[in-house]
C-alpha cells in the first residue's frame, strides 16, 4: 500500500542505518557516553553556530517535551502554549503528569503570536491575586507547527522580544524542524532558531532516524542532574549509541537538511496534485503536510489504495484528512496517488 | 474598617463558636471519628434528602477541589470545567500537580452549558485519535459559579443528563452553596442537587464556619480508601471535631440556610444601593457577590473606608472591584456604605 | 471516658479557644494577611531567638511535613529520614504523592545518629553510580521521635554538622516540640533548635490548638513563592486568623511552655503509677508519650473504663500500647487510671 | 578495548540487526499498530505457553517498571521489593516519581523471600493503623537479581503463593531474563513465569536487542488504556516497528534462548577464569554477572586494559567489581582476560 499516513511510515534513512550497522559490534560505555553521542553533539553544535550549546539525545518527542518543560519550569509554574499545541492536545497529559499546567492561548493556524502572548501576560501581571494562580513560566511553541504552519523570522524576533522581557524560556518543539528549515518559503536558519530560543530540539524520529530527537540547550541552561532526570522518567537508553550513531550520521555531510529537502519537494509536487484534482484544502502548508477536505463517500474508495491521516470530521459528509511527504516519499508515490485520486 | 472585600472576613457565626466551646474538653477520638462528626452527617444526609448520602468534611475548598478530582478520575482522565473555573484560574495548579489535566470549555458568565459539553464529547469521541489525548472523566460547575451567577433547575437537567449520557460524574462546587439555595432567583433545592449530580460539596468557609466543606457522595460511589487518600493529600485534621462540631451546629435547626438568606437580603440592599448610586456594573448577580465598574479615582478615596475586592483592570482608568455579602454583613455596614459612596 | 489514647483528645486550650470567641466578629483580611498573623509570627520569632526567622502557619503536620519537604528538595533528591519516621510510616506516602522518595535509615529508639546519616552519605558520594540514584537532599528528624525520645544537644550538634559538611538541610519535625522542651531529661532549647535547623515546626495540634503547626526557616530560606505551594497543595485556610490568633494566644505570656510542662508533669506521674502497678516498658520516654506491654487479657477489660493507643502486636498474647497525657491531662485522669489499671 | 562492564556493551545480535535492514522501507502504521510487533507478540505469547497473554513492547527497563507499576497500583498502595531490588535503588526514584512509595524488605542475595514477605504482610494486616499507612499493592522481584542470582521454582512457587493470599499482582523484572532461563542451575522455565506472576518482562536490551522490552500481562490484567498511560510517559515510539521487528526476529527460531547460553557459556568459562587467578569472589552468580573482590592497586593497572563495572567500596584498599557476559562475549574477550588477569 502507498502511504502519506504520516511522516513516520518508514525505518531510518538508508545512510542511518548503515552506520548502525557498520559500529554494531563496537563494545561502548552505555547512557550516551559514547564518542557517537560525543560526535553527533559536536556536529549538531557547529550547525547550530553555538559552540556552547548543550546537547542532550533523547528517544521520542513526547518524552522530550515532557522531559524539558519539567525540569525548566520551577514549582509554582505552568508552560503557555497554543491551543494547538502538541503539549495540549495529543500527548494524553504528558505534561500535567509532571503536576504542571499547560496554559493554552488561542492560536492562529498553529501560531502563537506575539500580540497574544503579551497580552496575556500584561493581565497577568497586573492581576494582584496572581500568587493564587499559575505563573507563566515557559513558552512552547511548534516550528512547523502542527498544521504545518511557519514562523518567519520577525514573527519569531517579536516572540523572542516578549519572553525576555518577561524572562521566560522560549522552548521551540522541532519534531519536523528539518522540514521547516528546508521550506520554500521560510527566512529562519536553524542558527537563528539557535539563537532566539533558549532551547529547542531537532526532531530525527520524523526526519531520518528510527527514533530520536536532539535537544538543544543555548544558553548554559540545561537543568543540573539532567541524566538524572532523564533517568527517572524513564527515558535513559542504556544503549545511547542508538541515538549518537544515528545524529552523528544525520548531520555528516548535511544528510539532515538533504533529506528534509526532498520531503519538501515531494509535498510541492503533491500540493500540485490536489490542487489540480480540485481538492478543497483545509490548510495548505509550506512544509510536509498537507490538510484537504474530502467526502467520506471518496474516502471510502480511497483508503483501500492510499493511507492517509484522519484528522477531525468536517460537517456530516466530509472529513478533513491530512496527506504527509517525507524523506522516504517517492515519485512513484506520487505518481500512484495522482492516478487513484 | 468597613469590609465587603469578601465572604470570609469574619470567624464562624456565633451558634458555631458556642458549640466549639461547649465541647471543647470532651475527649474524643480523632481523625473524624467523633459523634458530632456522625451527627453532622447524619443531618446533612436529612438536609439533603439523600438518607444513603456518604458524607466526608474537609477543611478548604482547593483541598476538596484536588481530592475528590484526584480520588474519582481514572489514570487517562481529565476534569472537564468552565475556563472561569476556579479549579482552572485560582487554585494555583492544584488539580494538575496532581497529575490531571483541567480540560477548559467557553463558559456563558460562569456557566457551563449542556450544548456547549455536549458539542465537546461529540467530537472527543468521533476523533480517531482519542487514544493519545486526555480523556474527559468528569465533570466539574460551580454553583453559585465564581461570578455569582446560578444554574436554573432545568440547566442543571440537562448537564447530567449529558454527563449521564457519556457516563460522567458530575461535580458541584458549592463553596458557596448556602448563598445560591436562599437565593431569590432560583428555583434550585438542596435536595435537587443531591439527585443531579454525582458529588458536590457545602461550603462551610464562606458560609459560617471558620473552616470546612462537606462533601456528599451521592451514588455510594465514594473512592475506597478515601481516608488514607484524604491523609496522603496532607487534609486530614487530627482534631476531626473541628469540622464535626461545625457542621453539626450549622445543620442544627436550619442554621444554614438562616444565615444565609440573612447574607441575600444584605447582597439585595447592596444592589439596591450600587443602582441608586448609579454605579455601572460589569456583572449583577442573584447571590452575594455583585462585581461594578468604578473608576481609578473614586477607588483611591474609598478603599480609605471600605474594603473591597480586585477583580480585573478595566481600561487605563478603570477597575473591576466586587463587594460581597456574607452572613456577617450588618445593616451597619451597608448604611457606611451608603454614606461614603 | 477517660482517654490516654492521644494528645489530640480534647479541643484547644481554654485560654487559645477564649481568643477566637474574642477576635471572632473582626473583619480581617484572608489567607493569613490579617494581624494575628502577623503578631504570632513576631512572638515566635522572638521565642526562638531568631528575629530573621521567616514564620509560615500550616494547619496540621502532615500537611506542613509534604510541603516543606516537596518545596526544599530538587528535582534529583529524596529526603532522608529514620525507618521510623512519621513521613515513612504514618502518612499514607505523602511525601512520595510528591514524586520524592523518603531514603529510610536504621533508627535507635527512633533517632537518627549522626553516624548513620555519615556513613550513608559517604558512600553514596563514593558511588559512581550515584547519578542514576536519588540524591539525599534534605534530613528529617522528629523531636521528640515517634517514640518520645529525644536528641541530646551533643546528639543534634553532630546530626547538624553533618549535614552542613554536605550541605543538607536539617528539618526538625516539632509536631510535640512543646513536651520536648518542658522534658526534665532534654538539655535541648528552643534557641537551639533554631540555630541548628534550617527548617523546623513548632506543633500546635498536639501542644494546645484546635490545629495549626509554625514552620520556622531560620536561614533566609523559605522557597519562593512559598504561599502559591502552599494553595497549590490545598493547605491555605482562607481564614488564615484561626492559625493566627491561636498561635498568637499560645506564644503569649509563655502559654505554649506552661501547658507543655503541665503535660509533663502528668506524665512523670503516669510512669510513676505504671512502675507502680508492675507494668512492663517497652519504651520508657522523658516525654508525653509511654509505651507499655499488656497481656490481651487485661487489655480487654481495660478498654472500657480508659482510652489508650494501639502500638504493635507483641506476641500471641500480648500487644504494646501508648499511653499519651497532653496539656489537657488532669489529676482525676490519673486518679482514675491508678484505680483501675 | 575488551569489555565485560555490563551486558549492554553491543548493539543488536546480527540476526536482530538483519531483520531491521530487511524491513527498513516498508511503509508501516505507528504506534505499535504494525504487523510485526503483532507478529513479536504472537511468538512471546507461544514461547510463554501462554495464548492468552497480553504483550506490550516497551523501549526500556526502568520505563518498563514505572509504567506497570504506575498502572497497576491503586491510589493508597506502593509496591512490595527487596532492599537491593532496581526500583529501590538505580532508577533515579522513577517510581516516586509517579506518586508511589517503594516498601523495601530485606532481601538474602537480591532475593525476596516468601517468608519475608508474609511476615510483613501479616504484621501491616494486623496494624489497626494501617489506614494511615501506604497499603502494598504489588511485589516486584527481579530473576536473575541485581546481584546475579536466581529463585528456584520452590521459591518461586511459596512467593506466589503469599501474593496470592494476599491478592498482589506479582510482577517480575527480567531484564536479564534470558540469562537466567540459561543458567545451568535453574529449574524455572519461561512457562513457569507465565503461570506464576501476574505480569512480567522480558529483557531485549540487555539480551540481544538495540533496546525493548516486552512486558507480559498473563491474567488477562492489562490496565484498561494501557496505550494511553504509555503515550502519558513518553514511552510510546512513533516507530513500533523498532520494537517489533527486533522481538520479532528475537523469538524466531529460539534466537533468544540460544544467544542467552552463549552468554551463560561464557559467564562459565569467566568463573573458571577468576577461579584460576585466585580473585576473591564477593558473590559467584549461575547466570552472566560475576562480581569479585580486587585490590585498587591491581584495578588501576587493569583498566587500562580491561573495561569493568564499578559496585562499590570494599574497605580502603579493595573494590568490588562486576564482570559481564552477554550474547556478544567472544572467545577472544576470554582469552585476552586471562592473558592479563
Amino acid at each position: 500500500m502507498i502511504s502519506f499516513a504520516s511522516d513516520y511510515i518508514a525505518g531510518a534513512h538508508p545512510q542511518v542505518l548503515k552506520r548502525l550497522v557498520e559500529t554494531n559490534l563496537e563494545p561502548l560505555p552505555g547512557y550516551g557516553e559514547d564518542p557517537y553521542c560525543a560526535s553527533a553533539k559536536e556536529k549538531i553544535r557547529a550547525a547550530c553556530g553555538c559552540p556552547d550549546a548543550q546537547v542532550e539525545l533523547i528517544t521520542g518527542g513526547t518524552q522530550t517535551n515532557l522531559t524539558v518543560i519539567s525540569t525548566m519550569l520551577r514549582e509554582h509554574e505552568g508552560v503557555v502554549a497554543a491551543e494547538t499545541g502538541h503539549v495540549n492536545t495529543h500527548e494524553a497529559g504528558a505534561i500535567e503528569y509532571t503536576g504542571h499546567k499547560v496554559m493554552e492561548l488561542p492560536d492562529e493556524e498553529g501560531k502563537l503570536t506575539a500580540d497574544t502572548l503579551a497580552g496575556f501576560l500584561r493581565a497577568f501581571y497586573s492581576d494582584e491575586n496572581r500568587e493564587h494562580m499559575v505563573f507563566p513560566g515557559m513558552v512552547y511553541i511548534s516550528h512547523p507547527t502542527e498544521l504545518g504552519t511557519l514562523y518567519t523570522m520577525a514573527e519569531l524576533v517579536e516572540l523572542s522580544r516578549v519572553c525576555q522581557a518577561y524572562e521566560l524560556p522560549l522552548f521551540l518543539d522541532g519534531a519536523r524542524l528539518g522540514y521547516g528549515l528546508m521550506s520554500r518559503d521560510t527566512d529562519v536558519t536553524l542558527a537563528d532558531i539557535a539563537s532566539l530560543c533558549d532551547v529547542f530540539y531537532i526532531g530525527g524520529t520524523k526526519v531520518g532516524a528510527l527514533c530520536g530527537e536532539a535537544v538543544v540547550f543555548t544558553k548554559n541552561n540545561r537543568p543540573p542532574h539532567f541524566v538524572n532526570a532523564v533517568k527517572k522518567r524513564g527515558a535513559l537508553l542504556a544503549k545511547g549509541r542508538l541515538l549518537g550513531v544515528q545524529f552523528d550520521a544525520l548531520f555528516t555531510g548535511g544528510l539532515y537538511f538533504e533529506l528534509s529537502r526532498h520531503a519538501i519537494e515531494m509535498a510541492e509536487e503533491l500540493k500540485a496534485i490536489l490542487h489540480k484534482k480540485g481538492v478543497e484544502f483545509y490548510l495548505e502548508s509550506p512544509t510536509n503536510q498537507q490538510f484537504v477536505i474530502l467526502d467520506d463517500a471518496k474516502l471510502e474508495g480511497l483508503k483501500r489504495q492510499v493511507s492517509y491521516g484522519f484528522w477531525e470530521k468536517w460537517g456530516p459528509k466530509q472529513t478533513v484528512v491530512r496527506f504527509c511527504t517525507s524523506w522516504s516519499t517517492t515519485q512513484e508515490d506520487l505518481d500512484f496517488l495522482r492516478s487513484v485520486l
